[in-house]
């Protein structure tokens, strides 16, 4: 039993000041003034929610850096998936270990409390046994972070294609040896520190019958559900000329949508479909760093902001990991697209409550976790932001979630705590 | 006279090994393998030029986390200016020279050694006297920052209008005026660690005639000659209305552009004045994060980099202070906005050499300054980066520079050193 008190707590939507949180192992316990006289002082820290990093590859990691070169002129998301695919060939457990190892602690160092790591690469040259599964989970325990591992069924590699090349280490043979691994992997997790969930790679890697039957197991096993959706046109156009209908009109066809469901990228989505699918209370995992890096494009964030869509935040390739940037860039990318400043707002006109809760209570919600808010009951899941690093020198109680949005360097985070453990 | 050797050096085009450079006095004297035998090593770290910030407003840095929340849901350029406004009527010398200088610091932090302080905020309540621009050149020593002070006039409020309320802490009431203070400045700066460097503000601020006479007289003096320029659209309409023409066509009439030009934002110019613009020579000044903060939309930068315009890299109004995510965000807006990736990219298509030159080379070239490259007869400002930052894990040499540009944190820059004294 502990209790704390920082400089400043994070409400859910400003900061306040003497506010003690009394934490019972993993979690919180109580939230309130004067809970106790001799707390814990955090001083000159900001007490935030853990962030919680709702989709990740961590392997992409060992990309960083590397396809940036553009010879043909002629870059697109695709060549950058041919370069992926050279890293996938040639993956070792060890390699797969320690990039992952490396990466999720690069998500702890800027204040990511939980990874979502959505798992598809699963083999190694053997292109069997699922060796990769453990390795993660491994990786994840080793560095300290809350991990929901989302396993991936991966099928097909185009709509109704063979897999071709490192596409075979990404094999599920069916939807029974998915569920058997997943039976594998449910003994080896606790449930707490690590969790599963289900994923349908995509439209692209997974046949409608597979992916209705894979979320009807989910949803009787009450885990969440991801995939990827409409991030890239082509995948759009590819649905159309097998199914005769989008992505997200052939998910509908397939399941229904409800809370446990999230749909990652949503870039190209239909505002029809967007609304139907907001309205079923599925979530919308955005990925602004790695949107940006592979050029996918934007999305139509005011529509989910009017709607009230719950939006959250992946780091996806890893490419660069920075909860901070992924905010900032939520809402920047929006000010240059439509030259109006102020999308991501709450109902006072406030970008940062809207975009801390992207960071933090809605990735929770996508998966599935008890976290991203400092409330009774939640996970004691927590960032610090030292009030004295010289990137927030002049904000005030009032500015500083905003400052820390616009203008704090990552290592402006000081200190992160997973279940109570403090690193 | 000292000689450095760095684990990695940045030639212009790549890393190489094994470099040395020697210095002599503030500036580089030689630059090649094999130079000494004992020479100052700076082990795992990579050695490149400092960074170039052509275009900064230090003062708002005193904005960060202000002005984001949106009450009326009408965020715009013009709500942040009225915002911008109250801090300027609240200025004093104490406030402009603790932000400045803060701001400067910061910037050397990130791996800047040389600011372009685009300077209008000349007088405090009294309205008159210039008291802040000696401000910001005392700031800018203190820090220990290269400056080159671009000293704005700024004569009317709208084009034809009068000055109102804090504006009238820009004034300069006539050119004579304008150059009488110059000279007074120009008694101050040692002209190495210290320029200055010639301005009107944008064609709102100062008319016509004012903006010939101005230029003809940098012309004359070999100064470098600053402008804002179609960032907004609304700045457009307004010259239109008034002029009868777009502000660059205003401004050719005004002037004939050469490489002593820098034009700053050009976020909406039509593509033949910008075909002009550069064909004559002059500079472009992008601000990213600024731009993106400000919602001004994306300047066509494909047909800058198809006709080798020379794009430099400005912090502008120093929400945020981070050369690395200038960088990124450069390309990384375009590929959001074309659905391409590969934008900003020399002739083998890489974007990193590109995106250094940016920030570092065209700067330079922008303020007129022997700086921005490693080489002989060259000022000795370089910027350190540490190869074990765990942001640049897994990078090789070949991958570092895209590695740097897309993953790196701010805190992965070490050192900094201006004219030869590291920091």
């Amino acid at each position: 039993m502990s209790l704390l008190e920082a400089e400043l707590t994070w409400t859910g939507h400003a900061f306040e000041r003497g506010i003690q949180v009394r934490l019972e192992g993993s979690r919180i316990a109580e939230v309130g003034h004067g809970l106790g006289s001799d707390p814990r002082r955090l001083d000159n820290r900001a007490l935030l929610p853990g962030f919680v990093n709702a989709h990740s590859h961590a392997f992409q990691r060992g990309l960083r850096g590397l396809g940036e070169t553009f010879p043909q002129r002629d870059g697109s998301f695709w060549s950058w998936r041919e370069a992926m695919y050279e890293l996938v060939d040639s993956m070792t457990p060890d390699m797969m270990y320690e990039i992952s190892r490396h990466a999720f602690g690069e998500m702890l160092d800027c204040g990511m409390t939980t990874v979502g790591e959505f798992h598809y690469l699963h083999h190694d040259d053997s292109e069997s046994g699922f060796i990769f599964d453990e390795v993660i989970l491994d990786a994840a325990r080793d560095a300290g972070i809350r991990i929901v591992l989302l396993m991936a069924y991966y099928n097909t590699g185009a709509i109704g294609q063979p897999l071709q090349g490192g596409q075979r280490r990404f094999r599920c043979a069916s939807v029974d040896d998915y569920w058997r691994q997943m039976d594998r992997l449910e003994r080896l997790v606790d449930g707490e520190q690590q969790r599963l969930g289900v994923v349908a790679h995509s439209i692209r890697a997974v046949p409608l019958n597979d992916l209705a039957a894979l979320h009807a197991e989910a949803h009787r096993r009450g885990l969440v559900f991801h995939l990827h959706i409409e991030e890239q046109v082509a995948e759009i156009e590819q649905s159309i000329a097998a199914y005769g209908r989008t992505p997200m009109a052939a998910l509908f066809d397939a399941i229904t949508p409800d809370a446990r469901l999230t749909g990652v990228h949503c870039t190209h989505t239909a505002p029809d479909d967007m609304h139907r699918f907001i309205d079923a209370g599925a979530n919308i995992c955005i990925c602004p760093l790695t949107e940006a890096n592979l050029g996918d494009g934007i999305a139509d964030l005011p529509a989910m902001v009017e709607q009230g869509g719950h939006v959250c935040l992946g780091s996806d390739s890893n490419a660069r990991i920075s909860m901070l940037e992924e905010m900032r860039w939520l809402e920047y990318a929006q000010r240059l697209n439509l030259q109006k400043r102020g999308v991501c707002i709450d109902e006072t006109g406030a970008i940062a409550p809207w975009l801390v809760a992207a960071a933090t209570i809605n990735g929770a919600r996508s998966l599935g976790l008890d976290a991203g808010r400092i409330k009774p009951g939640m996970l004691a899941d927590f960032c610090t932001v030292n009030l004295n690093d010289p990137s927030l020198a002049g904000a005030d109680e009032e500015s500083l979630a905003a400052a820390i949005i616009c203008g704090a360097r990552d290592t402006a985070i000081a200190e992160t705590c997973v279940g109570g453990e403090w690193r």
